[in-house]
Formats: structure tokens, sequence, C-alpha cells
């Protein structure tokens, strides 16, 4: 049992709680019981480094690989908590390499410079629930491993991929196997997203910053751009709502 | 100038960042410039109590009524603020009589029990971009004009009616004029909202808290209940966005 905060290993864990960390170890740390036990039923066995636990979960933890698991103190499990009270459970997982899936099955969610951790967990929630293969985070964008995008996500993000890389790039290898990019945008010359028809075949859909919604260099190159109709004098929807409406209505899963 | 925090008219203001206060006095408090440039354009001039300014705002507030202005110290902006950091400007705003409106030309958002002032915030702004008339907030529902809820609505508050009451009584009154009231439920005898044809004609529809769902005596009056089909291993979707992804579909402003 680990009981020192100065431990090398406690250490290591507490760097994946910033974003430089999770980059250098290529892994990230995931807390909660209900997260933890997600990630146990979701997940391949060896994409999941360590366990994280306190003495409390000795008798409740059969289904963990024993070899995985590290007993440590509540201070240990309190230094690596993210929100006040930790229920001292946690995992290290690895960080999937950031490929392009091979083939493309259902449609993707792609995320230009989208910063707030909560809309980035509530994206990743409702892509998945919507059906969705991915969610690609294009440069700007939270780190999607951030610990309060991960809690908003409610464990979804083990139930798609989420991928982080060009979306310029994303937008042309949907474009080359002949699928479409739809982007969203305010402008006149956008389209109300109730005239395109739901459809099962993949596509992309795409989603922007909070404040300025999607940079003009990346809604030049998407096949159209949608936009929600709202009553006067409303100037916006939060994204992850604008993003529900649109993956909904778009995405024929029937 | 009011400098102190001890002036009594401070003190009376300060209660209004509880709902105690609120409910007490009839009135809520809005903080931010934003906000309080949507009140002063949306709402008729009487039902703004006071403008409550720091001296920086001096050049800039023109077209607020001067003799309900008034101006406070750095000291006193603190006092009132929610966020940490103030951009001190409030106002005291009066609280509407929680009557039913005689006639109702558009649809209504029920909500039962929803706790969280963020998703307060976020209903409330998503249903006056859906072009609902109003949002009606039953029994256990957190305070529509929590300061936080405010915040989340961005304003849209004063696009629509803000009612607390009888959810029982709400869904009566709206089916004794002949208009539909849908619930949402995860159960197999709720029907998906597919099979509902958008409608121009007003309906209310109703969401429940986050954790469980509307009351089981409340699904009994409804004319119908809705669900939204998910994919497999995903159990909900935020109630802010199902209630976006409903409201969206149901309601035709074509």
């Amino acid at each position: 049992m680990i009981e020192s905060t100065q431990n090398k290993q406690v250490k290591l864990w507490k760097k994946l709680k910033t974003k430089k960390g999770r980059q250098q170890e290529n892994l990230y740390l995931v807390e909660g019981e209900h997260l933890v036990r997600e990630a146990v039923e979701k997940l391949p066995e060896r994409d999941i480094q360590n366990f994280i636990l306190v003495e409390e979960y000795k008798d409740n933890v059969s289904n963990f690989p024993k070899e995985k698991i590290v007993w440590v103190g509540e201070k240990v499990a309190m230094e690596l908590a993210e929100t006040e009270t930790t229920q001292g459970m946690f995992a290290v997982i690895e960080k999937k390499p950031a490929e392009l899936p091979q083939t493309i099955h259902r449609p993707y969610l792609f995320l230009d410079a989208v910063q707030d951790p909560g809309n980035m967990g509530a994206l990743i929630r409702t892509a998945a629930a919507a059906g969705f293969e991915g969610v690609v985070c294009g440069k700007g964008s939270v780190d999607p491993y951030n610990m309060k995008a991960l809690r908003g996500s409610q464990g979804m993000h083990f139930n798609l991929g989420v991928y982080e890389g060009s979306l310029e790039e994303w937008i042309l290898y949907f474009q080359n196997q002949g699928l479409k990019v739809f982007g969203t945008a305010l402008d006149q010359e956008a389209e109300a997203y109730t005239s395109i028809a739901p459809a099962s075949a993949p596509f992309a859909l795409m989603v922007g910053n909070e404040g300025q919604g999607i940079s003009s260099n990346l809604l030049e190159l998407t096949d159209s751009n949608l936009y929600i109709p709202l009553a006067d004098h409303v100037e916006s929807l939060n994204v992850s709502i604008a993003a529900g409406i649109l993956m909904f209505h778009l995405y024929d899963t029937r």
C-alpha cells in the first residue's frame, strides 16, 4: 500500500492531471467509481495500465485484473483527486494513437477549437448516444482527456473513438471516400438543417468554438454548411445542444 | 454613491442572492453588463426597480432611466457579485406573478424537479431559441432566478415567460384547452419522438429531474410520453440536450 504522496509512482500519476503530462506519458487518469467500472467493462484489458484504489474497495473489485491494482492511502487519493471529495478509485489508461480509422461505418463529429471542458464532455456523451463512431478534436480544442471533460462524458468516452488531429486532413479523408462533411454557420449562405433529409450513410458534422464558431478556412472546405433557425432576438445555442439537435436529426438509425 | 457594505439598501440587495430573500421581496438580482443591457432592451421600464453601477459606466448608460440608477463603490459591487470578478453592473427586477397565461399561442416547456442551475439556464435559453412562449418550473426545481441559472440563460430569460407553479394544474389547464401535453420517459410504453410529426399548434413538453426523470404521478397525466432512441450501452442524455432535441423536432416554426 502506497501511503506517501512523495512516492515516485504517485508523482507520475499526478503529472497525468495536466495536459503536458498526458502528452508526455501517452496516458490519462480517470477518477470515480462509475468511470473506472465503465472502463473495465468497455476497454480491452491491455489498455488499462493500473487501477489505483483505497482499501475500502477490497471486497468489491473481483472483476479487476489483480496484478494491475495498486492500493493507496487516503492522502494519496486526495492528492490525485480533481474533485474535493474523492471516491478513491482511479484508473491509468493508455491514450490511443491518433491514426485515421481504416474504414468508416458511422458518422463522426469534428470539433474546431471547442474550449470548455464541460461542453467537450457533453459533446462526447451526446455523440455516443446518437450512435456516432468517433469524435475528432481539432487544433485549439480543450484536451478531451481533461478530467472535467471525462467526468462530463459520463464514461461514454469509451463507447467511441476519440481522436486529436488536423481537421483539414480529416475533411479531405472523408471527402476522398465520397462522404459528406457538414459545417455549421450562422451566415446567410448556410442552409437550414431541416432541408437535409436524415440519412443512414456515414458523414461528418463539424461544430466550432463557443464564441467564434468554425474558423473560416475550415468552413470553405465543407460540402455544405448548416444553420439552426432560431426565434427572433436569439443569437445562438450552446454548442453541445446545437450539436445534439443536428446529430439526432441528420443520422437516421432506424 | 454608496460605499459602505453596511448600508441598508445594500443589505436588502444582498438578500436577493438567496432563494428565500427573492421570495420575500418578490425581486431578483441580475449581474453583468450583457444581462443588464438585455433587461433594459426587453423588459418594460416599470419591471426594473434599480440599476446598481460602479462609476466607470458613467458615460455608457445613457439609455438607462436616470432616476433608477444607484452608484456604488467597488466594495459594494464585490459584495453583491456571484462571480469572483465582477463587472460592477447589476439590476434589481420584479418577479412576475405566477398567474396562468390567459391565452396560449406557442408551446411551453414544463420542468419537473430540474435541480442543476446550469441545466435550468440552458433549458430556458434553448426554449427561447426554439420559439417557446414559456417555461414552467414545477415543485422541487431549482429557483429559475438563481444567479447561476440567470447567467446560463444568457438573458434569454427575458424573451419568454418564466413561471413557478403546480405542474398538475398546468397540465389540466392545457388539456382543458384541447392542447397536448407530452411527457418524456425511458420506459417501454413510451413512444419514439420521431413518430410524432412536427406541428405548429401549441403544446407542452415536460422533462424531469436529472437522475429520476419525471415523477410517476405526472407521467400518468400526460397525453403521451416520448423517448429518444439511443445507441446501445448509452443510458441517457443530459436533460437540456434531450429537451433541445425534442423542442426543435416537435415545434414546426416554418
